[in-house]
């Protein structure tokens, strides 16, 4: 084996690894104080009263269907279409939240985004020389998926700024891997509140890309776990919105907006893939039957418990994403607040973004920050955070840090954000005491 | 492609495309009686009630971690962990009904067994040259597995009479799999009630097959979703429970014993993987590793509804399995009864088995019964039914066909075997004219 394989497959394990390194971090220190999960508050979810809507559900279905309400429980109960049994009430919902237009046919249900993605990632790429493209630092889910099938990962655009330049930098990334004889057949983007670095691609980037893809015969598929929660600016178009090919499959999931126990998520196809009707219902068919051998249909118990909660709101979660939002914003904003106290004499060396919506804002240190770092914050500084170098597929990103500001006790931000503080003053102060010693002995 | 791969990916693909067949034909046909469908009969779903039960074990949970039930509630509702949270209740169920000695460690909840399988299939069969062993006919939805990660198949044992000398056919099959190149690394078996056929392994048979795996490196995935169903003679032993050298891996669904909404299955490791616990323990660490990135955790909420009731059933489902059973077995009387009275005089031409559980029965036939023929008598005779050959890896059930008792209303059994005997009757005849003609001919 070369180096470069070797060290692919080191990188490959390491990033395999993280979801067990984060359970077992926080296992190893429970009184820790966690910036590293971005999982929704707990304070916003109505699990009890959204189960007492399944009722509501089959009474819906029993009339759809015509059928009396016993025998509408029993269907719900039994096994079911392998896409889906709600598809009608997401499209609803996904044309009115997120200007998706598409119709219940195109949409296949699943196990959460994680499943569809699954799905789509394994089904896309089949081919020994088919490659996924994704920006480097890029969701660990992905790139968990990529490792576990031995599909190749091609990145592009990890450098910071690169944002603007997407689409170019895409080509290049493209036209490198078609040189060494792969074909690029998909890419994953989180145009929206991005996971690790809660970034937006603008409208004009979008279109760059979608065209590009559009021209290139790669399918597009857009995540959107976190589009519900904006705090500010203008909301940009999904990409499905803006494409004109037919090359965006647009992923999404209940699991940030209601809660994940429901465990549904959804890919929604486009009409026509790259202006097709039949090449779409065929990846339709092979998706299809994929699911029906991974997991054979999602539950529809909890379609039900999704699906009663889309009809009680007119199929938008806008109302119910409002009092989540405005707690995520709060967060940030305290965040953001004692980050900027915390770092106020290191105004050049510490930098953060300023998401305008998500779960998570990076912060940019003077002193690379990896697995070591992580472990030294855990143990002796009481905070968890995420090193984005367990994200990225190059060296580019390793001064960086993922916080996440979603699932913290907004009182025990300023304290997480103190003890954070603390590491890294720590730190600056070791590699000066370095630098002192260094220079005393030239 | 030389022919032996084509007619391969030809059945392959003929394999692959079953599921859809039979939604398909069932939508054509919708007056037509389906015995081809192998689903749970609904008059024994209490599912409305079953889901007041959740709070239950909530209630259970906040006791259990020492948290208000609100807390507890909310924990439900966000993300869980990987392998599952009611595997004390599951090793509990299947040590009292299964005979299954195993801690909750060893347990790995999953989206029902079909996606528990697909993980275990896809984990241990990772190298080109590995190969997954199966009987012929085959569960489809393991054959889809294979067929959908290029997983290649080696069957054996799919003459009738082939159960008495089973580990030797295998023993066959390994060394021949072995003289190609090729690595054996898992068996698949539903040993009690097959699916397809209805058959039951005897014991020496188990034990011979598990002493053949361990001393030869194979893990045998042991699926048992029948099991509970027993109308009549001595429960066998299961596979796990023979295992002394860590080899079986034993399967289950709460599909068939409560409802398939809950979509809750589950695999249970040996203590030690043919002797050694760390390689359990690694094996483990895979499959979870897999688990995670395929659908991060199995709903919690479908958890709870399992959970809830194996609590109330002080984990066994014996209580809740009597009534199903008895209809069961109500049923195959039905069917073996008319089947008898159809084909009186055919008796030497027609040919049925007699199972002493679970949902199928087969019937042999004195000509060959293909999807040609499973068409016609869905389209002129009104009754679906599956060919054995759409189950079969070879030729050599091409006259048989599996008739689903489970799910057909009993006071329709008597007109769906009607039905099926004016087909046969029919097909006779045709053949007697052509044999006719032929001898005029001559």
């Amino acid at each position: 084996m070369n180096t470069e394989l070797n060290s692919r497959a080191g990188r490959s394990h390491a990033r395999l690894d993280v979801m067990n390194y984060l359970n077992e971090i926080a296992g190893r220190h429970p009184t820790a104080i966690s910036l590293a999960s971005g999982r929704p508050a707990e304070a916003f979810f109505d699990f009890e009263q959204w189960l007492r809507g399944v009722p509501d559900f089959v009474a819906h279905q029993a009339r759809e269907l015509g059928l009396p309400a016993r025998n509408a429980f029993d269907l719900l109960a039994q096994y079911g279409r392998t896409n889906g049994i709600i598809n009608d009430l997401v499209a609803r919902q996904i044309a009115i939240d997120d200007g998706v237009d598409c119709s219940p046919q195109q949409i296949l249900m699943a196990n959460g985004a994680q499943e569809a993605l699954s799905l789509l990632v394994t089904t896309l790429c089949q081919h020994p020389d088919d490659v996924l493209l994704v920006r480097s630092p890029c969701y660990i889910g992905i790139t968990g998926i990529a490792d576990l099938n031995g599909i190749e990962l091609v990145h592009f655009g990890s450098e910071s700024g690169d944002d603007e330049r997407l689409a170019a930098l895409l080509a290049q990334a493209v036209a490198g891997a078609r040189r060494r004889g792969r074909n690029p057949r998909a890419l994953y983007l989180v145009p929206t509140f991005d996971n690790p670095t809660g970034g937006v691609l603008d409208e004009t980037t979008r279109r760059d890309i979608v065209s590009f893809c559009g021209a290139n015969d790669i399918v597009v598929l857009e995540d959107n776990p976190y589009g519900m929660f904006r705090f500010e600016g203008e909301p940009v178009p999904s990409m499905h919105a803006l494409d004109r090919s037919g090359c965006v499959i647009h992923v999404g999931t209940y699991s940030k907006t209601l809660c994940p126990a429901v465990r549904v998520g959804f890919a929604a196809l486009p009409h026509r893939l790259f202006g097709d009707a039949a090449a779409s219902d065929a990846l339709m068919a092979r998706l299809s039957q994929a699911k029906s051998f991974v997991s054979v249909n999602t539950s529809q118990l909890n379609q039900a418990v999704v699906g009663a909660l889309l009809l009680s709101e007119q199929c938008s979660l806008r109302r119910l994403a409002e009092a989540p939002t405005a707690h995520y914003r709060g967060n940030r904003d305290a965040m953001i607040d004692c980050l900027a106290r915390e770092f106020e004499d290191l105004q050049d060396l510490v930098r953060w973004n300023q998401p305008q919506g998500g779960f998570f804002l990076c912060v940019t240190l003077p002193f690379p920050f990896g697995r070591r770092e992580a472990d030294l914050c855990a143990s002796r500084f009481g905070v968890l955070v995420m090193p984005l170098s367990f994200f990225a597929l190059d060296d580019a990103q390793d001064r960086q840090v993922r916080l996440a500001f979603s699932n913290v006790p907004r009182e025990r931000i300023a304290e997480a954000v103190r003890r954070f503080g603390a590491f890294v003053r720590g730190r600056l102060d070791e590699i000066e005491a370095d630098e002192t010693a260094r220079s005393a002995l030239q």
